[in-house]
C-alpha cells in the first residue's frame, strides 16, 4: 500500500490552480466550488448502520465542504452502486440523500447507477457543486496574529458513536448528531468573505487545526477550556480536561474552523441567529500547535484525530 | 434486485430542471454541463485489463458525454479507491487518467481517495464538468423530418474487444480504439448549436438511437448501408449485412448521434478537418425504429446494444 505515493502522483496531475494542490476542502473554479466524497461499506460505515443515516451523512459531509468555502449549494451528482439484492438498503439510503438534499437546498441533478458483483462492499460517492459571490478562503491563508474561531460544537458525534458502540439501540441527541450531522452553510457564508483561512472540522479539531496551520505556515495556541461543548455532551461526559481532549480529537463534527484578522469582530458579520461562534485560540509564529487550559499547558495527545479520511 | 424501482426513486428526487429527468447524457446547469461515470472491476472492466486503458476510458467516457452536449472540458473530480496492495495498478490507472486529461484539456481539480477492504472489487468514478456558450441539445428534441447523422465510426471498439477475447495479446487499430476511445469534442461543439437532439453512442447505435427517438416521441429510419465503418473494421469483418448489424449494436463507440433540422447542411458548420460526419437516416412520425439496406427492409436484431450501462 502506497497511498502517499499515489497522492503525490495525483498532485503532479492536478496542477490547475482550481485544484488548490488537492490540499483544500474543495476545488475552486471561478465562482464554483466543487467537492467529492466517496464512502465504502466496512470502511466509512458499517453494514448495520441505518441506510438513511448513511445517505444523509454522505450529503452532509459534502455540504460541509461547501460551507467551509462559503458556497451556496447548487447541485449534486450521485454515484450509487446496486448489489444483487432486493434494493431495500438502497431505498433507505436514497431516503437519507433526499432528506439532506431537501433540508439544505441541494438539487440532485445527475450521477450514475452501477451494478456490483454479489458480495462486493458498496461504494457510494457524491459530487457537490456550490456557487459563491465572495472570495473563497483557503486553508492556507492564516497569518500569525489571526484569531481562531469555531462555528458549532465539537465532541457530540464522537460521543454519540461511543454510545452506539456500547449499545446499538442507543438514542438521544448525541446519537442524532452522529447519524445526521448538520452542515453549517449559513455560518460558512457569513464567515467566508472575512476569513483569512477556513476549513471544516471532520477528522478531529486538533488534526484539522494542525492541517490549517501547516498549510498556512504558522502555529496555533488553543485554549482547551474555550472549546464549545453542547449541553448533551457535558451531561454525558462532563467538561473536564479528558472530556475536552476527547471532544478535540473525536471527529465527525462538521464544525467550521476559521482564522480571522485580529481587528475583526465576527459578531459584526451577518451570522445566522442560531450560530454558535466561539473563539478558541490564536495563530502564532512558528509551526507548532500548543494547547492550554486554566491549569496551564496541556500536552498534545498522541492521536490528534482520524487519519482515515483523505480529502 | 430492483434497479428500475431505484431509478424511479432517483427521478422523484431529481426534480430540478438541471437534472433533465436523469434521461440525458449530462446535467445542464446554466452554462455548465456535468456528468459522472462510475466503473466497477468485474462489471465494466476486467482485472487483467491494462490499468492505463481503464483510466483513459473512464476519462474518455465522461468527455464523450461533454462532447454530446457541445461542452468544452473545464474540470474533473476523481474518486479513486485504493486496495491493500503495492499501488502498481493504481499508478497505471492514474497514468491513463493523466494522458486523457492532457490530451483533451481536462484539468483534474479534485476528488477523493478511499481505502477499500482487502479483496473488494475496485470502484472508480469521475465527475467531469464542461462549459458551453450555446444552447445544449437534449436527447428529447428530435422532430419527424430531422435528418439523422453520425460523427465518427461504429463497430471498431466491439471488433477490438472480440479480437482481445480471442487472443488477449491482440494488437492493432481496433484494439487501440477499444482501449483508448476518442471523445469527439470538436465535432460536438460544432454540431450542438444546430442540433435538434444529440447524444453519444456508447451502448450500441441501435439502442442509443431507440433512446433518442423514445425521448423525442418519434420514430427513425436507418440506412444500414450508410453506417460509417473504418477501413480497419472492414478489413477485419467485411461490410456485409452481418458486419453492419454487428457494428450497429456493438457499443463503446463514443460516436455522436445528432438529429438536425431538414434544411440544415451540416457541412456548413465549423467541423474539425478530420471529422467524419455521415447521414445515416431520418426521424419519422410514429414510434418505431426501422432498418433498411440496398436489399430492402432489415429486421431489427433482438439485442440493440448493451443495457448494462445506465446513465
Amino acid at each position: 500500500m502506497n497511498e502517499s505515493d499515489l497522492i503525490h502522483q495525483l498532485r503532479a496531475i492536478a496542477t490547475d490552480p482550481a485544484a488548490r494542490g488537492l490540499l483544500d476542502d474543495a476545488a475552486v473554479l471561478g465562482e464554483l466550488v466543487l467537492t467529492h466524497d466517496t464512502i465504502a461499506e466496512g470502511v466509512h460505515y458499517l453494514p448495520e448502520d441505518p441506510p438513511a443515516s448513511v445517505g444523509w451523512k454522505l450529503a452532509a459531509v459534502n455540504l460541509s465542504d461547501l460551507a467551509a468555502k462559503g458556497a451556496t449549494p447548487a447541485g449534486a451528482l450521485l454515484s450509487l452502486t446496486i448489489r444483487d439484492e432486493d434494493g431495500t438498503w438502497e431505498r433507505g439510503f436514497l431516503d437519507g440523500i433526499a432528506a439532506a438534499c431537501e433540508s439544505y437546498g441541494l438539487p440532485l441533478i445527475g450521477g450514475d447507477t452501477v451494478a456490483l458483483p454479489a458480495g462486493a462492499p458498496r461504494v457510494l460517492g457524491l459530487t457537490a457543486l456550490g456557487r459563491t459571490t465572495a472570495s473563497v478562503p483557503a486553508r492556507s491563508g492564516g497569518q500569525p496574529g489571526d484569531t481562531l474561531w469555531l462555528a458549532g460544537t465539537v465532541g457530540d458525534s464522537a460521543a454519540g458513536l461511543q454510545l452506539l458502540q456500547a449499545d446499538p439501540r442507543s438514542t438521544g441527541p448525541l446519537v442524532d448528531i452522529f447519524r445526521r450531522p448538520v452542515p453549517l452553510l449559513a455560518a460558512g457564508r457569513a464567515l467566508a468573505p472575512a476569513a483569512s483561512a477556513m476549513m471544516d472540522v471532520s477528522d478531529g479539531l486538533l488534526l484539522d487545526c494542525a492541517r490549517l496551520v501547516e498549510a498556512s505556515g504558522c502555529g496555533a495556541e488553543i485554549d482547551l477550556d474555550a472549546l464549545p461543548l453542547s449541553r448533551a455532551f457535558v451531561a454525558e461526559r462532563g467538561a473536564g480536561r479528558p472530556a475536552r481532549l476527547f471532544a478535540a480529537t473525536g471527529g465527525d463534527d462538521y464544525a467550521l474552523l476559521a482564522a480571522l484578522p485580529p481587528a475583526l469582530d465576527p459578531f459584526t458579520l451577518s451570522l445566522p441567529a442560531d450560530a454558535r461562534l466561539t473563539r478558541i485560540g490564536t495563530l502564532v509564529d512558528g509551526a507548532s500547535l500548543t494547547l492550554r487550559d486554566s491549569q496551564g499547558a496541556v500536552p498534545l495527545p498522541e492521536r490528534l484525530g482520524h487519519e482515515h479520511r483523505s480529502s
